[in-house]
């Protein structure tokens, strides 16, 4: 099998989770779901498939230190910061740079940072298996999620034909990328069957995604041979990186190249997106009280409390979402909670609420 | 003008707001409105009328450093702290023992120490009217409320002629005391025009509300003559107050009494027994919502948020309130507050949250 790099996205800004999550402590850095922050769980799940030399965590100058405290085991230079956000087209362009760096051979797997996943021993299976294939053929493998739900908030990946080969994970060849779909689409997308959420996940040799890169985003060409052959990262993207426009991978590349396959997953996904998936990992009481820290109810149901350091007591209130962060207390019904960001950008507009946003 | 005493029940427990009130910080010792602790605006109120050193500050053992504090320039003995709650019959005969151990002609004013009461010119006219019946008359002088609404949460006083002396106040002879009513009851009461409700404060001079404990609660003779003679009051207290039975002043005294008058209040009064309550004191934004503290709002209106300390955030939620106290949040409608009092009680049965009530 090939050396195997793995290169964290962990760049998130995670307003969704306010104030739980701000912008010095993004959702990735917490522990929203399980006892560690998330980054912590992310590269746990690693452990024993990718040397911790070989993995770098991409985040932001302002987290860096942040990111470092949540990667114990990880080369404090493998944290990466980037000076300013760029979109995820730069951020892998960058990460292929690094691990040809280290090795011109190398396949690596692109991870969030943010997600929940499980088992770690099926997910580990299908990114073995993702690899052999990237290492054997000039592809560029999605992992792809079977749809529960006629999801609008997800992209999609449309597949054809099986991708043979000896592996266990079912590979399809992917036809086309298509963007977060309104409601009658996606049930088209179910109907259909073929159809798969995209979840930012991908496995491919550095070699191959640099020939993408270099022809479908050629202005990335410079970051990604300066830093490969040995140009220290930081100063290489103090130079670059402000002069690259925002553009995903997913723009950039996924949806032009014509050699991507999709990977299905086995194993268990679930980015987390908002207040009511997150209830989801977590065990509701009879009345459909979750709650995480402490909470104490009378004749109050489905609700969603996140209370660590404090006692949150609801009486009478149903399907709300409270959230307790240091000094803020956020209070919205569950099926409100996208609108937190909202007040969020309306704060800091307004300007005065910067030491809690 | 004889000279007058006041004494303060100090004594409440004030589940009705926790958590921002608790058992270590009742309502009375609380800044709800206006802001000082409603104690010490209570007793500012009596500046000019009454002199701190005829001041007495009634309230629990557990209490008594407490309201110390809320109490600057009252003398430290002049806050009596019970050993064993044991209601206002008890407390009014512990005060009728102190008074009369300074001046056996001594008139004094029963009041509460957690009410919203102004203006004060009004209020101390009222007082005065009232103490000047009291040092001339064998009456016990209730002070009654003109009731705006068919409330069913206070007792109602009956009342009959008016009694003629020479002050402005409007004072007329009592015919009945009754309990809370119910709505139906609470309507025909309004309707007929000669029922108030019962403030709670209560004007007579030692020897009159003396001579009627004695008539109709001989139990608590020893403990009246016992301070009056010069006993020490904690030491009184403690041999005394624990085999009393708990009696508040109305059914032990009031109900039974035919010497009552009732002076009718021309200043405003509010018990603030409840959150709704407490809104009515404090101005209200363009979306009707009430704030003491910090709080911000995303289309949502009607709360009433007390958030000192923290910032509270609603997205989308009309009509509760929420309350900060210093470890817990308390979250509920508005027109089911007076259900938190249930929480409470059932959270001390379960035990475990002794720290927080």
């Amino acid at each position: 099998m090939a050396a195997i790099y793995a290169v964290i996205m962990a760049g998130g800004k995670g307003e969704r989770f306010w104030p739980l999550s701000n912008s010095r402590r993004p959702k990735q850095f917490l522990p929203l779901v399980g006892g560690e922050p998330m980054l912590t769980q992310s590269l746990a799940r690693l452990s024993g498939l990718v040397e911790p030399e070989r993995i770098f965590v991409i985040t932001s100058a302002a987290h860096a230190e942040t990111a470092r405290q949540c990667a114990p085991g990880i080369p404090a230079a493998n944290i990466i910061a980037e000076p300013v956000g760029r979109d995820t087209a730069a951020a892998v362009a960058l990460g292929a740079g690094l691990v040809r760096r280290q090795d011109p051979a190398g396949v690596f797997v692109v991870l969030t940072a943010d997600h929940v996943i499980g088992p770690q021993d099926v997910f580990q299976r299908t990114l073995a298996d993702c690899v052999d294939v990237a290492a054997g053929h000039e592809v560029l493998v999605t992992i792809g999620i079977v749809p529960h739900e006629a999801s609008t908030g997800y992209g999609y990946i449309e597949t054809g034909d099986a991708f043979e080969y000896g592996g266990r994970t079912r590979i399809l060849r992917a036809k086309r990328f298509v963007e977060k779909p309104d409601s009658e689409t996606a049930r088209r997308y179910i109907s259909a069957g073929n159809y798969y959420w995209n979840s930012g996940m991908f496995v491919w040799s550095a070699a191959t995604i640099t020939a993408a890169l270099k022809r479908y985003r050629p202005q990335l060409s410079p970051l990604i041979e300066s830093v490969a052959s040995g140009g220290e990262p930081e100063k290489v993207m103090a130079e670059l990186y402000p002069g690259l426009e925002k553009i995903s991978i997913d723009y950039a590349v996924m949806e032009k190249a014509d050699n991507v396959l999709t990977a299905l997953a086995e194993f268990d996904w679930d980015d987390v997106g908002s207040w009511p998936a997150l209830a989801r990992h977590l065990e509701a009481d009879e009345q459909g009280n979750v709650v995480v820290g402490e909470a104490v109810f009378h004749d109050a149901g489905g609700n969603i409390v996140h209370s660590n350091g404090r006692l949150t007591a609801l009486v009478g209130v149903n399907d709300l979402v409270v959230a307790q962060g240091e000094r803020v207390t956020l209070i919205c019904p569950r099926e409100r909670a996208q609108e937190v960001k909202q007040l969020v950008e309306r704060l800091l507009r307004e300007g005065g609420y910067e030491d809690v946003l």
